[in-house]
């Protein structure tokens, strides 16, 4: 079969550019007689790749000094717990934004550790939503606001943050280097790699460098971000494979123009599917308010369950994959993250519209 | 450049099978149109190969019922910290052995949690070794005693392990799987992939399961290992593609006779190279004491750290790759895991015996 259009939430389509050299290199690494994936950490071949995967992320996010990126196992359920851990000292409180289930975990996990206050909450909201920014207070005594930036299931993203008086954590899992912004509105940032950087096995984290130094004595070695911040994520051996990949990929996005050049192809594929769904009627309902809908995924209701059925399957037999919504939620579903092609949502516009006259 | 003969530490030599069926597959994953890297951990491709990754670990351990088999992100590194948040409960104390590098470092994340009673160190002995085993008493009260069953950098190696009172706790990531025992001496055995098992970004926890329930709710839910024994290991996104190298790895290791067929030829390579070694009249001097030299990493000196120099420099040029000792402790370490070839200690002999007419 030909390469289909994989419109899955995560892991998700990588660059084919970035899949097609790692093939071609698995089984002799730049002529070295081993696998990349078999090299020491410590050596020259994977030092290089460490070193651009980490160059290449500073340049795409224009990232200030006293930023560090750091590569750490457990993907963005790990940081729903170490957050707390580095961050929430005994004795104050986190505030937390919910928007849905990402951000609920993260409340749990952080809930485990000590406060927290849930400054908002539209988890439950349909359509889905996110919360005004001008019903938002924020305490100045707290220890930070939390939020996620993309809810990769109810299909919602902030398309401007909040102002907070303390460090603003975002969860950046489903939209990291999507768009173009302003590190410096963040204390943190984290992203799991398996939408937008690579496969999966890797979370990217962005910390203000004076945020190293909050984490209490009583957390161990291993979960504080400064011993992984001190050695430069070699603290211990790193998911060597899946860091070359980010590496790749994020050269990748560089050639496509960067963060401001992949914006703007994202926001075209986004805008396009959402005219084809307001478009049909009320056919295909779109499950998020407009003013959140996200850019990286697209939310959309048919008819009924009998009919989204219909339409996922007909759609994969198109090579149109993954377009079943979240098993919690149900609907339809198009990630259409970094990688995923432009081609690929005029296949599924073109679809949406032979489905419609069909059945509509 | 032909394959190498790649004698590094960690991450390590993979067997050449698993790496050309990665490469072919790696762009369409049995014909979907898509790389296994690119696939829904929740979907019916990756499922297959997580569940024979974890049946073939099942299968190559003799694993009883009452053992789960987990795949956890942050190799040993966050094992060290698990272990205690899980199972070292407050008022307890934690029993370990200082074997070495290893050990110490497992020992630090304890005492970041809990009490720790060293029972034997033989962490700074020269010749390296481990300690007597009627040389240890264990306490009935203490949570669990912990050992690392091969360490790495020394290069010794548990040959018959201790009973214990309470479980026993035991870092296998560099002699996982290769060869035979009996899991029922352990509560709880860990690993890192990287050495016999596939590339960096996993560890393979095997834990009984009446241990699960000991851990204490103020440890946040991601860090509790019967978090992820509920759900298979798939609580969150695991690391798919180091799972599947996993999976290819281990069903090789079936086809080589499992693991007691991989014994009986790790032991070999053993001894011929340590054969090698004692024979060289003192040329080169064995590190370990021979009643704890390892069947994995085999560790020796020359008459002076110039001769190891080039040692390792002509080694190099002739396709003998990674045999410089650990940047601690200097000389030359030949690791030579399950996946390592016959062949290669062969050719590994034949240079040393020209290297020492030349030099000797």
């Amino acid at each position: 079969m030909a390469r289909v259009y994989n419109f899955g939430a995560g892991p998700a389509v990588l660059p084919e550019e970035a899949l097609l050299e790692a093939q071609r290199e698995l089984f002799d690494y730049h002529g070295s007689g081993m696998s990349i994936m078999e090299m020491s950490h410590r050596g020259k071949e994977y030092a290089a790749v460490h070193e651009e995967a980490i160059a290449n992320l500073r340049r795409l996010l224009h990232l200030p000094e006293d930023y560090d990126v750091l590569f750490l196992q457990g993907g963005a359920s790990a940081q729903f717990a170490m957050v707390p851990l580095n961050l929430l000292t005994p004795g104050q409180i986190a505030e937390y934004v919910n928007s849905g289930a990402w951000a609920s975990k993260a409340i749990k996990e952080a809930k485990v550790r000590g406060s927290v206050r849930v400054v908002a909450d539209t988890s439950k909201d349909i359509p889905t939503r996110l919360p005004a920014l001008e019903s938002l207070t924020f305490s100045p005594d707290a220890a930070y606001v939390h939020l996620t930036s993309n809810e990769t299931i109810a299909g919602t993203q902030w398309a401007v943050f909040p102002t907070t008086p303390t460090p603003l954590v975002a969860d950046m899992s489903s939209d990291f280097l999507s768009r173009a912004m302003d590190v410096r509105q963040f204390g943190l940032i984290y992203a799991g790699a398996q939408k937008n950087l690579g496969p999966a096995g890797c979370a990217v984290v962005v910390i203000r460098k004076d945020l190293l130094e909050r984490c209490p004595e009583d957390v161990p070695i291993f979960f504080r971000y400064r011993t992984h911040a001190a050695e430069q994520s070699l603290y211990n051996t790193p998911p060597t494979f899946t860091i070359y990949m980010i590496m790749l990929t994020t050269r990748w996005l560089i050639a496509q123009g960067g963060v401001e050049g992949i914006e703007r192809r994202n926001r075209e594929k986004a805008a396009k599917l959402y005219a084809a769904i307001d478009a049909s009627s009320g056919f295909y309902r779109g499950t998020a308010v407009p003013e959140h809908r996200s850019i990286m995924n697209v939310t959309w209701r048919l008819p009924n369950e009998a009919l989204e059925e219909k339409f996922v399957k007909e759609a994969a037999a198109r090579g149109l994959k993954g377009l079943k919504g979240h098993r919690s939620v149900g609907g339809i579903r198009a990630s259409i993250y970094n990688a995923f092609p432009p081609a690929g949502v005029d296949a599924l516009i073109e679809f949406m519209r032979e489905f419609q006259a069909a059945n509509g």
